[in-house]
């Protein structure tokens, strides 16, 4: 079997070339004004010495429980830029005294019963892929189990009439496109961890896809879902749209884990899209391009991606260019979609935008161009974070969502807050980008990414004072804590800043009914 | 100040005119096989001998409260048959004991202090248009109190360059689209009910607009809600969008006045249209045409309006035709849709659809035409009701929505249950017919008409009975109880059967946070 990269991201075999490290090093070294690069050798797993597991199997689970050093080890983290700090520092204080690999339901069933008992802490895990420390052990447990949902993998029906799918929840995206291929079907819900990451994790915390509007999370993708919780079965009702009551689903989107283990979902499926046209639009400044970002995002004209990305950030991922860059995408599996661009170009065009007509004629640019460099490097770069993160370098991004009226302050304030931080956490300017991933009428979803030198002998804990910060900043500014990347423990203190208090107390009451005990994934979300 | 009808729907200077109840009488007599009417006369609110009130008003609240025999009478019943049927019969056994007028959030918080003191049920009121018994006292309460919202009413800001609207929960349709006007700005959330019903009724239980894709339920239209709960203020924070744990609005939103009071919106308007296309499709059979419905639904064109009417309803509320009739219309503020028509009716050209290029190359056609005509008749069908329960005739409608898949069959069965149990209870045939009125990609809305001729001395009972045969056909065939009517009493036994018992229990947990008392509005979704 294809080996994942221990405690970091991806595929062992597909890891940052010698020649990829090389440009990093060529590209953020003059950035960041490092000259030489100190690297921490990467780990192995037997540098690290895991406390011994504190529960034994019972008969009836241990088929389904390893006690194995290296499965712990590679289930104590997610992909965050602090697990990958503890991983450098060979720092695994709080492993998961065991991990289950349930083959069904009823395994899960039996695995939850098991901690209810023993009082023992479960923690659903699906791709791994984490980044606000949404799947580690919490400190205080006496006991934790790891629940790796990925034996629930497979299609288990389609129905090319209403065009969707039941699939089980540790199903990762490439089987998932793989098993709709042959009905020429496809989720299209791509996004960075898309490799790793599973159904039932995008449904636990209200993943974003690729698309740019419309259906960008998996809140609208997902028809029906079924769970097991430590109280029993969850199932809804398969409607394509339902006026009865709160909506069942819309408690378990975005639960994190803590009301149950997502086994199953319905969810809504595309045909494969046949027609696409795609095209670069330069901006002179990002406003400009977040002008007509607006204008499209309010014309009714639903494109398939709209990022604006940063003349900075447009250089590091893509052809350098001037001022901003717009990557505009339209595509159906039904129809033409020239209508659709050329009111979007015109939209731009009034906002300044500027595009080579050269490649918007090119029929296969979504592949190639600017806007695919764009793509494939985008596809890469976690496997980059690693590297940085061994020479010092703190590679790491945070999300929101604001209306078009606080958009320009917002992106302002929460720049300089951040640079304010990283500048007196480590002494020196970092580098912070802006990209607009996401797009709705009422407003953008500003994507941050954050490139800094940090102090090697305290990464953790500088990282943790810049995130703050940063965080701080969206929220205080009337943003969102995370659009897409969910709350998790590292983003906790701001998500309860934002959430309604009685809406607080209404899903510890929520939790209570599903998880009597308190065992599954405490602290995250919320305190029981 | 214009005066509504007394206990029956809409304004007393607009009523069924002499001519109107001649023509339905015309129409309706021959398909029941009716030759001469028996009417019972329209109730005076004198006729009803209404209890005493078993409160009296504390100086605090006496301005608010109303203890008015006419007010008390008309907050009675919603717009459901069965309100009708209890009117025309004079029953009114149980009515609120006094009708509270909060002119400010302040006044809300009060009275629902002095509800939980005083153990009264309070039942929060917006338009009073609700078809599902949603606003009535329980019989078994103590006492009850009708907070009708009327003075919430108003725009409280207006956000041009996000299009978004703060607007107070008690805003009536007409009233709200009054105050966006100037701004060139429009809600676009029209339903049948749209003049008398408000912005917080719509939010309490999920109404459906007139756009037949996309925003089709208010749950879209939604930024975020302000709220008073017995425990306090709920207030979201406004966002386009966010992945920070379960949508908070999301509970609220279909929470049918069980949690709080919606005092506030923020919700996402548009610039007023002024491309638009509409055309009337005809099909040879109703299954043709919803194969179209279903081909246009999966196309990404998201058409405005896409009801695909029954032959026989179509010659009721239009023009005559052959098999069935699709009104299809794009609408857009920001380009032509011509590109979108062309390739809708090229899909219902496959299913068979024929159209008259007339129409089509008319810009007006959407005012006039058959579409045109159409429009026009829904809007006034509901002043039929009254007259025709006066002739002991039910016209009644329930809804709901299914995936494609399992449609055809969903259909076949309904409407033979129904008819069986109209058969069964009431000995003669009555006419039932299907429309659709929204779609999805994996599944329409089908909207059920019924009318047949009912036993005057019976007529509560015999609805109820052939609604819940009707209801229970609908939920025993795989779809839900209602796709925008909301859930009420009326609905109560379908509903419990198609939740999640777990979500069921989460519900009352979470109303026991923001109700701790049970006041407001029991029995409605839940038991406490």
């Amino acid at each position: 079997m294809r080996q994942k990269n221990f405690c970091a991201w991806g595929w062992a075999d597909t890891a940052a070339t010698r020649d990829e490290i090389r440009a990093l090093e060529w590209a953020v070294g003059p950035m960041l004004g490092i000259k030489s690069f100190d690297v921490t050798p990467s780990p192995r797993p037997e540098e690290f010495k895991l406390r011994a597991p504190r529960l034994s199997a019972p008969a009836s689970l241990a088929p389904l429980l390893s006690f194995d050093h290296n499965e712990r080890l590679s289930h104590c983290y997610g992909q965050s830029f602090a697990d990958l700090a503890r991983v450098l520092a060979r720092d695994c204080p709080n492993p998961p005294d065991a991990v289950a690999f349930p083959r069904n339901e009823s395994d899960v069933a039996h695995i939850l019963d098991f901690c209810a008992n023993t009082g023992a802490v479960a923690i659903p895990y699906g791709g791994g892929t984490s980044v606000v420390g949404g799947i580690e052990a919490p400190p205080a447990a006496d006991c934790a189990i790891t629940i790796d949902l990925r034996q629930l993998n497979g299609m288990l029906e389609v129905d090319t009439v209403s065009r969707t799918a039941r699939i089980q929840g540790g199903t990762r995206g490439p089987d998932i496109e793989q098993q709709l291929k042959p009905h020429g079907l496809t989720l299209r819900h791509f996004m960075q961890s898309w490799e790793f990451s599973t159904l039932g994790g995008w449904i636990a915390t209200r993943s974003g896809g690729h698309f740019a509007s419309l259906a960008t999370h998996i809140d609208d993708v997902v028809e029906s879902i079924r769970a097991v919780a430590p109280a029993g079965i969850y199932e809804s009702r398969r409607l394509p749209a339902s006026g009865a009551g709160p909506s069942p689903d819309r408690m378990l989107i975005g639960s994190e884990g803590i009301l149950g283990v997502i086994t199953e979902a319905w969810v809504r499926v595309h045909k494969q899209p046949v027609f696409r046209q795609s095209v670069s639009v330069r901006f002179a400044d990002f406003i400009a391009g977040a002008a007509a970002v607006r204008a499209i995002s309010q014309a009714g004209l639903y494109p398939a991606n709209c990022r604006l990305l940063e003349a900075q950030e447009a250089a590091y991922t893509s052809t350098a260019t001037q001022g901003a860059l717009l990557v505009l995408s339209f595509e159906s599996a039904d129809h033409p979609v020239d209508a659709w661009m050329a009111r979007a170009l015109q939209l731009a065009a009034e906002a300044g935008g500027v595009w080579d007509a050269a490649e918007l004629a090119d029929k296969e640019s979504h592949r190639g161009g600017a806007a695919g460099e764009w793509r494939a490097k985008f596809l890469r770069m976690p496997y980059f974070i690693e590297p940085l993160a061994a020479r010092g370098i703190m590679a790491t991004t945070f999300e929101s969502a604001i209306t078009w009226d606080r958009f320009n302050d917002f992106r302002e304030n929460v720049i300089a807050a951040t640079r304010r931080a990283v500048k007196e956490i480590t002494g020196s300017e970092g580098s912070l980008t802006c990209r607009l991933t996401h797009i709705y009428a009422d407003g953008p979803a500003p994507y941050f990414t954050l490139i800094a030198a940090l102090d090697k002998r305290k990464m953790l804990e500088q990282y943790v004072e810049i995130k703050r910060a940063a965080l701080d900043a969206l929220v205080a500014h009337g943003g969102t804590v995370t659009h897409h990347h969910a709350v998790g423990r590292e983003h906790r203190s701001q998500y309860d800043r934002q959430r309604p208090e009685l809406f607080a107390q209404a899903l510890r009451a929520a939790k209570r009914v599903f998880d009597p005990k308190a065992i599954l994934n405490p602290g995250v979300l919320i305190d029981p």
